[in-house]
């Protein structure tokens, strides 16, 4: 017998020899139907391998990570099937699970496939999977594996065998089909009821460019045609709101390839929204007792020397800007917080001083790889909205709460209700990897703690994932497509306090240290922004998004009335604009509705006789013909009921 | 005779060896009585020099720059005399006049001169001028010159020599004193009736470090008494106004060793003020039309070899930015405009899109020697008010209209009356200079002028001085204290849109090139700032200042008052603060003066019983005990009455 240890803690007594679908049997029958992957002592393991020792398991169905990764294997397996029947004599290499599906290399010989032979690959790869075959290991010797792929004259498989010990070398059969794997597939193929191939991209053997290039065919697959099509939606959903498609339509931001890749260049549009984004902060912050601060994008090397940004970004971001006569050295600021400090210490502080809250919107520069450049989400510039609290330690707990009431207000009025938090603390058991005295590390932790507790924030404890230089809080939300982002973070800091000698006279006379905190509701502008773009579709709340109306004249004979009520909206705030071109109202409504205009204004024989305007909303929803003074009240109760006041 | 040539191109003649004095005398007694310096043919010359061929003069009196510069360089041969008498042995070096005064560098040997010193000397050099000593000047051989000079064992006057041409050497006596010199002095001593001597200071031999340090003695001198204190009182205005004092003592900026010189960190108080500035200007660039965009401080090095940028500014500006693997380089933005352009070609235009303007409060970096950094005026990094005009030749004249109307609306709500402006336009003798068609620069310079004269402008036409590029209108305005500043700029440019190839398709459906504007009202943030702080002495106009008003409570027992008067005032949109600290009224009241503060409201047992608060006025004036909403009328009024709507 062996003794199994559950998730739960709790242990079980099997034959020995049992398999992981034995255990789940003993569970539960439902278990058993749904389990397709299991962990033994730390290793993935087939679910029909026999477990000969004692041991700790975990089983995992479609909803864990582990479980869909065994299920994207399995069917790459599957797939790698189908493409040996119909292109006989294809070279199959590796075909991995990765984060949404898989994909797998082959060498096609003179062949191609475009997008126009996916269905026959997914047709086939069903009718395999329909027959339901066991995924089975085996050993293999070396010599054997190596003689079964040089007869094949797969010069690829037998390169990965040769770099393979003798001994270690499995193959995986299902049906009439044999891979070189080393495991981990779902019981059987008759799981997989939905696959679809998404594309086919060219990729180096071995991400070598100097080495043969090879077909690689992404696709996905699920337990249910349902799911399928729901990640299909999904799918297209993201694409029409991909934040870079959506930049260029609605004019808020480009690129230009001389002014270098990742440094966005922010159009009309896209400046003054940002503008409004950091109003809107602004305010908030003013209430809150901020102080604007405006500095430098450059400083000496040495300062970055001193707060230790350079032993972080200095060789891999960009590189020191000289001067003439190459006497003194400057970088491009990585980080905001050396600067604040150099402003806090402008003149000696009192323990009555503080807080003191410096903010600015502050850019930043860093290097990234031009292969990692992706739109505004990633970029080699980018503008924080950046704030330094330096307090006493005592007073930790209350701007801790205080930066949460911030950060909670900025993302209410900004439509994410679904978002959580992760506070990181120490790990208790290596107390050399800290700096700060315990007696502040724990003031700062329960600080945080408590913090999101009262505030009622939906967060999970994190040991150990605290930086050297203080715990933290990190604010994760979900999109409008379910996806996560990480956003803002508030972070306590004992180093650079002491880096910079910051210091203020308490009450006591004596000189003490301040305690830092770092914070940013957006992350960054720039981020923020791509975010907000594909979490609204461009459909930004009313307050926020560039035009809020347009003013559609049924003909050129009412342009003048068009013109008037641009005026009074103009009067009373409301951003909007005349649409006098010669086209069809139709036209101009399927165009407001592309450029995603909240309100369309139709203007004609009657409304200018009536002294009104017919409104009809973004999406189609007509709300008649009404006075503009009607429409103001309209726009203001939807503005107020988001936008509240901090 | 020969013929003199006077400044009104009238022609006289004269005896050979008629003096300049004569030729003042012939012209009117009161010229001869106020001639103390003369330019013939090019060369200046003593009034006494007998002038022996045809030629064209020019009469200097006090009130022209060459007059100055005789009188001052005359008082230096006065006041080196009263050194060699005060200090017997003293080795007189060089004594030239300078922008406002003159100076001596003089080796005292072991001696040295303090402040206290200074009576003494100036008493000293006042008794040699009344004696009325005539300048006379005298040719020396070398070697004489040489042999007078070892003998007084002067090394530097003997190195002097030793560099000078036999036949060349001239000598100046006065009095008993002479001197080694070129020429250039008024008639007599006589006229100088005011010495002071305004500080010392070390200077090495040759400004050469390896030589021996003298003593550099600087001092001025004037026609009348009334002259110096007038002088010493803007010298005290000028030190009490001094933006970098000021700037200090308001709390507005400061400068860290640690983040480099030349690199303002905007303190909280500066940076709101900034940001009053900034959204005056946008207020009124808005309704003008213009759109604001962001563009990143670092572009690829290849932008500024295009715009033409890095042929000017790269090798004596910051170097070039590298990569990690040293593929890329950047540098970080001279100026906007190359971005500006980029904005602009972020799509086709259409000749209905213009004019665009496209408006950036952007920050610029060029090196300048850390020698040559002053305050706020002279930086490493500062902002730009910046806008491009993108427009058609034909909408130049009006464009340029509108911004002199923005540039008067910014100068006037800011206080300044006393400006002028000069238009450069091209030198027509050399067509090959300018880049653009001889009609372009003809509409251009037109549309320039007429603008000037249209708007009333106090301006004057330079030839020659337009920029290869285009012409353009310069604003020069006079401070409080009667110094000329120069700012905002309007320039046509025909040389980037060429170079960005930018275009825009016209009515004629052909490309074409459009013309583009610069312009900045205030030029920089940071030297507007400064020439606003020495003009006002940090006396702001109301809308701008920091602090609005100061609620000084007369004891603890009228803190809660203060409070309620606060939050009134808040409510207005007043900025005000309380003085709540355990003081007099009187130390108050001292500090809200030296804190420029405009209002003082304080508030005792009377105001707090009749809800009113007694106003004090920034200087003395008292205005009496009145109500918070009579107080509001009375901020409101005054702003309304600076800060019109544009």
């Amino acid at each position: 017998m062996i003794k199994i240890t559950l998730p739960d803690g709790s242990i079980k007594e099997y034959e020995k020899g049992a398999t992981p679908m034995d255990v789940a049997t003993s569970i539960s029958e439902g278990l058993a139907r749904n389990v397709i992957s299991a962990k033994f002592n730390d290793t993935i393991v087939e679910t029909t391998t026999p477990l000969n020792e004692d041991g700790s398991i975990i089983l995992y169905t479609w909803n864990d990570k582990e479980g869909k990764k065994a299920f994207w294997h399995s069917s790459s397996h599957v797939v790698a099937q189908a493409l040996e029947e119909l292109y006989p004599g294809v070279k199959l290499t590796i075909g991995p699970a990765i984060d949404n599906g898989f994909y797998y290399d082959v060498d096609l010989g003179e062949r191609s496939i475009s997008d126009k032979d996916f269905p026959e690959i997914e047709k086939k790869a069903l009718e395999i999977a329909r027959g339901k075959h066991d995924f089975k290991m085996r050993a293999i010797s070396k010599q054997d594996a190596l003689s079964i792929y040089k007869e094949q004259k797969n010069e690829y498989k037998v390169e990965l065998i040769e770099n393979l010990e003798d001994g270690t070398i499995t193959f995986c059969d299902h049906d009439i089909f044999t891979d070189l794997c080393r495991g981990g597939h779902i019981p059987n193929t008759g799981i997989i009821k939905a696959i679809k191939i998404l594309s086919v991209a060219g990729a180096y053997w071995r991400g070598d460019e100097n080495k043969p290039q090879l077909t690689r065919v992404y696709g996905i697959s699920f337990p249910k045609q349902k799911d399928l099509t729901e990640y299909l939606e999904l799918l297209e959903q993201a694409r029409q709101r991909d934040h870079r498609k959506l930049g260029k339509e609605l004019e808020l931001f480009t690129f230009s390839a001389k002014v270098g890749q990742g440094l966005p260049l922010w159009l009309p549009k896209g400046a003054a929204l940002r503008e409004r984004l950091e109003n809107f902060l602004k305010k908030a912050q003013k209430k809150a007792g901020y102080e604007m601060v405006v500095t430098p994008h450059i400083g000496q090397k040495e300062l970055y020397v001193t707060s230790g940004h350079y032993a972080k970004y200095g060789e891999d971001s960009f590189q020191p800007i000289k001067t003439p006569k190459m006497d003194e050295e400057f970088l491009l600021k990585p980080m905001n917080c050396p600067h604040h400090c150099e402003v806090y210490n402008f003149k000696p502080h009192s323990y009555k001083d503080l807080p003191k809250r410096f903010a600015e919107f502050g850019t930043v520069y860093r290097y990234e790889q031009s292969g990692e450049l992706h739109g505004l989400t990633r970029v080699r510039g980018f503008t924080q909205d950046d704030a330094h609290i330096f307090c006493t330690a005592d007073q930790l707990d209350q701007e801790f709460k205080n930066v949460i009431d911030l950060s909670l207000y900025v993302l209410g009025s900004l439509g994410f209700e679904n978002f959580t938090a992760q506070v990181s603390v120490r790990d208790l058991d290596k107390p050399e990897k800290y700096i700060g005295s315990v007696e502040n590390w724990e003031k700062a932790e329960n600080a945080i703690i408590n913090a999101a507790k009262e505030k009622g924030l939906n967060f999970v404890i994190e040991s150990g994932e605290a930086a050297f230089y203080g715990p933290k809080l990190d604010f994760m939300v979900k999109d409008a497509l379910g996806r996560q982002w990480q956003l803002g973070t508030i972070q306590v800091d004992y180093n650079l306090p002491e880096r910079f000698d910051l210091t203020y006279k308490g009450s006591d006379n004596e000189l003490h240290r301040p305690v830092m905190i770092h914070r940013a509701p957006f992350g960054s502008m720039e981020r923020f922004i791509a975010l907000l773009l594909e979490h609204t579709g461009g459909n930004f709340p009313l307050w926020l998004i560039p035009e809020q109306a347009i003013i559609l004249p049924v003909s050129e004979k009412h342009e003048k009335y068009a013109e008037k009520v641009l005026n009074s909206l103009e009067k009373h705030e409301i951003r909007a604009l005349v649409d006098k071109r010669n086209e069809t109202v139709g036209k101009k409504i399927r165009e407001a509705e592309m450029n995603k205009i909240p309100f369309m204004l139709i203007v004609g024989e009657n409304e200018e006789a009536e002294d009104t305007i017919s409104v009809r909303r973004h999406g189609g929803e007509d709300l008649g013909s009404i006075t503009i003074n009607d429409f103001n009240e309209l726009v203001s109760k939807e503005i107020n009921s988001t936008l509240k006041s901090f």
